[in-house]
């Protein structure tokens, strides 16, 4: 049991960006937030735990200790050394589950986040800095692409160090990338669901060396042009190393990532899709976005994604 | 046979930085300009071509139409749409041969940018822009990582393209990073030489997917590490896709590669060697630099190199 217990009635109000990841060359490493947000409430009470859930994922999620933003929560309050008598949260979601839009990582970032704000402190987020959210919210899917670009908003490059003991808990780090003010985001969200497992698991154990390289190059390119030459985006976004093997899985994904590159939008597979995400300097063009509405695509600009934050009270 | 011909007696010197390449994980992609340079006198005369080397390569390469600044020097004019009665090149090197620290990008730079000059124009090199010394440059070697630093100074990250139609010439593109200024470079030459085509030729034509996102991963967090986060230099330096190969035939390079990384500094093989190079924000240990030295190998704190540039007159 940690040190201090927080004062029932003690209620924090938690905001999260999704988020893409991949931004096609860097596959578990490169993330945005985009502005589409969830927003978490949560009281310290005397006991018990009463959660619900208005919106996406409503009546699918279960609403006990095995909701990720409760587990998310736990963790967060055990590392910043306080105890809750009883929880109770309310969820208000509007990132769309299991489609490439970081739905998972925004719960994780929305539990530890409010664990943070409830034990309070002089940081954004509250008792934890953005290193520990990272660390935390990272943890509970393996990879802090989505996590973090959900934690400090706007671009980021993520990278994770296993221990060669092989019992100490991997390492997620993280750091930010302005963004160019002229970027955009347009998701085009297809009316099915992907599960992330399942698309990895026709990724090839190996890859050809000159494969290695073409996306070496675009990756380290992304970062720079995201944040300085947004005109390299369509360039910066090739990818060698995911999209093609996905391309059977995901055919819709894929036609539509492809038409919209033969137009010239710098588009790729958001995270393990069947989202596409367009990041572009101009609109994307209005009738091919007619017709994706027309075959029962949902189109949101969403624009870039602001860090994740907490409001006391 | 192009249209003006540039006045006998019209000179220009060229100076060009040395360069390493990949800078551990970017393989082919990442470049960075360093502080020892090469000046090439060139002048205008009336027919003939009389060539004359001073210091490295003094005695070693052929002095005539096959010499690479003289080869550099025709594609720049040729591009320029200028011609020449006859050359008077004199090179002053400084940049030692076949060690992994650019002298054959910084040559063809060298020539290129001397045409340019001769032929004149507004820009800082003369009547070709960056973009296409970049090009013409690169076209020697087949990858533009160190002929993209020679012309731009500080680091780059670079691409090429290759055209599917086979017949077309391969594009080669790159963007300058800048660096931090607490940043310094120091390299730790070897008295020896390496071949380009050996050392690439260890080389698997597969490697993991694993290795290559974690090559992904670094080689995005590098430009980042250089311009705003020297501290990640170390991590951002991390390599799996050429280094490990290449350590059964360039033990010596290995072993001091290894050493310096397990005091803490961020070393790397440059290009394809033998050269080590450290990118630093504090100075490497003098004691083990005076050990280098006693087993024969050179010590250069060269620190960051600027941008070619040619001097009229």
């Amino acid at each position: 049991m940690s040190g201090s217990t927080i004062a029932p009635g003690r209620r924090v109000t938690v905001t999260v960006p999704a988020s893409t990841a991949n931004l096609g060359p860097g596959f578990d490493t490169l993330g945005l937030a985009v502005g589409l947000y969830d927003t978490v409430e949560v009281e310290a009470t005397d006991a018990g735990l009463d959660i619900s859930v208005h919106g996406e994922g409503e009546g699918e999620v279960p609403l006990d200790e095995r909701h990720l933003v409760v587990r998310a929560l736990r963790a967060g309050l055990h590392e910043a050394g306080v105890s809750v008598g009883g929880l109770r949260i309310v969820c208000h979601n509007s990132i769309p589950h299991s489609r490439g839009l970081g739905s998972s990582a925004a719960a994780a970032v929305a539990g530890v986040a409010a664990a943070s704000g409830l034990a309070g402190g002089e940081h954004p987020t509250g008792a934890l800095d953005d290193d520990t959210l990272i660390q935390l919210s990272s943890a509970f899917e393996g990879h802090p692409d989505n996590a973090a670009a959900c934690v400090l908003g706007g671009g980021v490059v993520s990278w994770t160090n296993i221990p060669v003991d092989g019992r100490s808990a991997p390492e997620y780090h993280a750091v930010a990338v302005p963004v160019h003010p002229e970027v955009s985001a347009t998701a085009l969200i297809p009316d099915f669901h992907a599960s992330t497992e399942a698309v990895r698991r026709v990724l090839p154990s190996d890859v050809s060396h000159q494969d290695a390289r073409f996306n070496v190059s675009r990756a380290a390119l992304l970062p720079l042009a995201l944040s300085s030459y947004p005109e390299l985006l369509w360039e910066a976004t090739r990818d060698r190393l995911h999209q093609p093997y996905r391309a059977e899985v995901l055919p819709v994904t894929t036609e539509w990532v492809n038409r919209l590159r033969n137009l010239g939008f710098p588009a790729f597979l958001s995270g393990a899709g069947p989202t596409v995400m367009v990041l572009s300097t101009s609109s994307v063009d209005a009738a091919l976005l007619d017709e994706a509405r027309s075959r029962g695509i949902a189109v949101l600009e969403t624009g870039v994604g602001r860090r994740a934050s907490v409001e006391v009270g």
